[in-house]
């Protein structure tokens, strides 16, 4: 490895010869001294070299903006530069030049208007040099990480489920056609199935960290054509509510992990988190003038006034709404003992976005073959997967759940794509 | 969670009353007296019954194999019982009742030839209940948090690189098209230019966990058309051997892991493992009777044998073949400064498979293209790719880890379907 050290560990070595390496991100000049700002994925230095090093010098002078350089020198306290030190140029290697021009700025402040988006969406490998984009995908380790630690005590098998399916699964629609050899194969919108099926192999517990992908011709903020799932899912629960409270543990280490790790301000939700069932929530939102705009379940308008409302009454980013109607629910998932109309299913919203959706399945074949004819759906398309449950399966559940909403709310960002690293959607296949 | 002891932790509970709960693996009746073996993902235990206790003597008569029950009684010691106790039913509770006939066998020795190896995969939830099988899921889960601990510990940032893209990576050949809204996007067969941009945003040091895609027509053991592929990408490295010295580290960790947690008896690799260059392996194989098969690569035959070789003269089940020539490696591998002919590359072959291929990458423009054009390949198409270079990258490289390759070294198995949950093919997309 080329010898060097990183940005942030630099203050133990004050009064030392440092090499340090990164993106020079500015040159300013100021008579016969030249200030280089530079950049790596820890921190900024500033390094400073005077006329009197020639080579040095001239070897700055001729850098562009954003070349990738090796400096050596002694790091000197300095209180008018940024962290109270820099690095006083003796030798310059440089390991990668860039061109004069950039077609983006990089690490300036975002310019926001759509233009400008699609501009830096061409150039993401320039503006992830941000270090406000790379502090995202720090979070999205950090926040898988908090998540693992909980599945691994817990002794969770992880599954890598397959993305090719022979049918559209579900819906049918949204779904893309792949030429596979002599025929159609499909990209899985969901591990749902799959899951299920460990389950049914008696795998007990399973997570999940697989691309999906939706052929949804849709441009909202919320919306990819591929996006990262993570799923889980258990067996011998008795009720939806043990999903929940395992997301809860998810949450809590994850979020507390991300406090640690990067130094964020997370509020830290308490378990239980409030859960609020699709009739209260209706009933709530209509007592603060919220009119229902989707029959048994919420728009997401109705979500983000919820969530105002839950916020202030319990202090709580998070609120499970459960036990939606099955008029809005899969045919799979079970319904309750005592009112066969309502689902035994929930979805987790994070400061007034859906970030999760999860529900115990139906596992008794007579059931589930019961609910899927009231759905209208073929038994005989659906064979391959109620078969799954024909040579026992304990009752189990699981959740879907989207990290890069997570993300995106973590970090208010405008848009689910500007937490994704390449984000793809109708329009865009590149970089 | 249902009221259950994992059957694992059942000796702590001798001469209390407990829960368990799991599959019917048999039913032996003796007399006035059945004897049921329970099994859940932690193991087995047996459970008896006596004719007296009317209710649960018959519950376990009408049972078929395989049914999900859960059993309640006092656990005690019993020295013919595997384990050396049993549980003495009092009650049972039927969870799932199986149908009466199984389609394969649960639990019984595999069945090797082929017309039963596609049975079992029609049935792979059955399948995957042989307590063989779910290990082999169990010790995947170790791999990968092996293999995390490093990357944490080395604060490496997970990336999730897209599946789609919007022209056939590399090579063109051997890649799956999806109908994309109204035009083409191709299914990623590697994650190799993106986790390279990561490197040019940037990020140092990425790792990634993804599903690839290779339409190759192959029938042989080790190919699928979809398989997780683990690679990881660093910068700042000198040469490839700062690769090896990585990919040791989550070698050694890993393992160390699995005999742990999993009880197994790996033979936990010394650092550095022997790094054998092409040149070299040749000659080697020559010296031992065995012909060349491919020009400045290595067959799976010559693979084998190299690996006999090395176990007998190094005692290591591991081996890097470095130094490949440029005509059997991609023009994006970094080549020797003082031998243009050869590239800074390697395979790492374990027990006589390779199971990664690794390199530094050419991160300067100007060599960059000279080497496509030694390669015939069009500039304008590898514009996107090349650009990333253009505004200064860190020289990195890095490596393409195939988990199941590993997973079916390690337990020896026939083929590396075997070792993936679903896996596909030509044939098969289903389950």
């Amino acid at each position: 490895m080329l010898d060097k050290i990183n940005i942030s560990e630099l203050k133990k070595y004050i009064g030392e010869k440092v090499s340090v390496a990164g993106f020079v991100n500015t040159i300013r000049n100021q008579g016969g001294i030249k200030f280089v700002l530079l950049r790596d994925s820890t921190g900024f230095v500033q390094c400073v070299v005077m006329k009197s090093n020639n080579q040095a010098f001239e070897q700055i002078s001729n850098l562009h903006l954003e070349s990738v350089v090796k400096i050596t020198g002694i790091l000197k306290e300095e209180r008018q530069a940024p962290g109270g030190f820099e690095v006083l140029i003796e030798e310059v290697g440089v390991l990668s030049l860039s061109e004069p021009e950039l077609p983006i700025p990089v690490n300036q402040d975002k310019i926001i208007d759509e233009v400008e988006i699609s501009k830096r969406f061409d150039h993401r490998w320039l503006d992830l040099r941000n270090p406000d984009n790379l502090r995202l995908f720090k979070a999205w380790t950090i926040l898988e990480e908090g998540f693992r630690r909980v599945y691994l005590q817990e002794n969770f098998i992880q599954v890598y489920t397959p993305s090719f399916m022979s049918t559209a699964s579900e819906s049918g629609a949204e779904v893309f056609e792949v030429n596979y050899f002599d025929r159609k194969a499909y990209l899985a919108q969901s591990p749902q199935f799959y899951k299920q099926m460990a389950m049914a192999s008696g795998f007990d517990k399973v997570f999940i960290s697989t691309p999906l992908f939706r052929a949804e011709p849709s441009y909202t903020t919320r919306h990819v054509t591929e996006f990262t799932g993570w799923d889980f899912e258990i067996s011998y629960i008795t009720s939806h509510h043990d999903l929940m409270d395992l997301e809860e543990k998810l949450i809590i280490s994850s979020f507390s992990l991300l406090n640690e790790k990067l130094r964020l301000d997370l509020k830290i939700p308490a378990s239980p988190f409030p859960r609020i069932s699709m009739e209260e929530a209706k009933s709530i939102l209509k007592s603060i003038q919220v009119p229902s705009e989707k029959d048994g379940d919420l728009s997401n308008f109705e979500e983000i006034e919820l969530s105002k409302y839950v916020k202030e009454k319990y202090d709580s980013d998070f609120v499970f709404v459960t036990d939606y109607p099955i008029t809005v629910r899969p045919f799979y998932h079970m319904r309750h003992k005592d009112n066969p109309k309502m689902t035994m299913s929930f979805d987790l919203i994070y400061r007034g976005l859906e970030v999760t959706t999860g529900a115990q399945r139906e596992h008794r074949v007579a059931i589930l073959e019961k609910q899927a004819l009231e759905k209208g759906m073929n038994l005989e398309e659906l064979k391959d997967y109620i078969d799954f449950f024909r040579y026992g399966c304990p009752p189990h559940g699981g959740v879907g759940i989207g990290p890069a909403r997570i993300i995106k709310q973590i970090f208010n960002l405008s848009s689910i794509k500007e937490a994704i690293f390449l984000p793809r959607d109708v329009k865009r296949l590149t970089p």
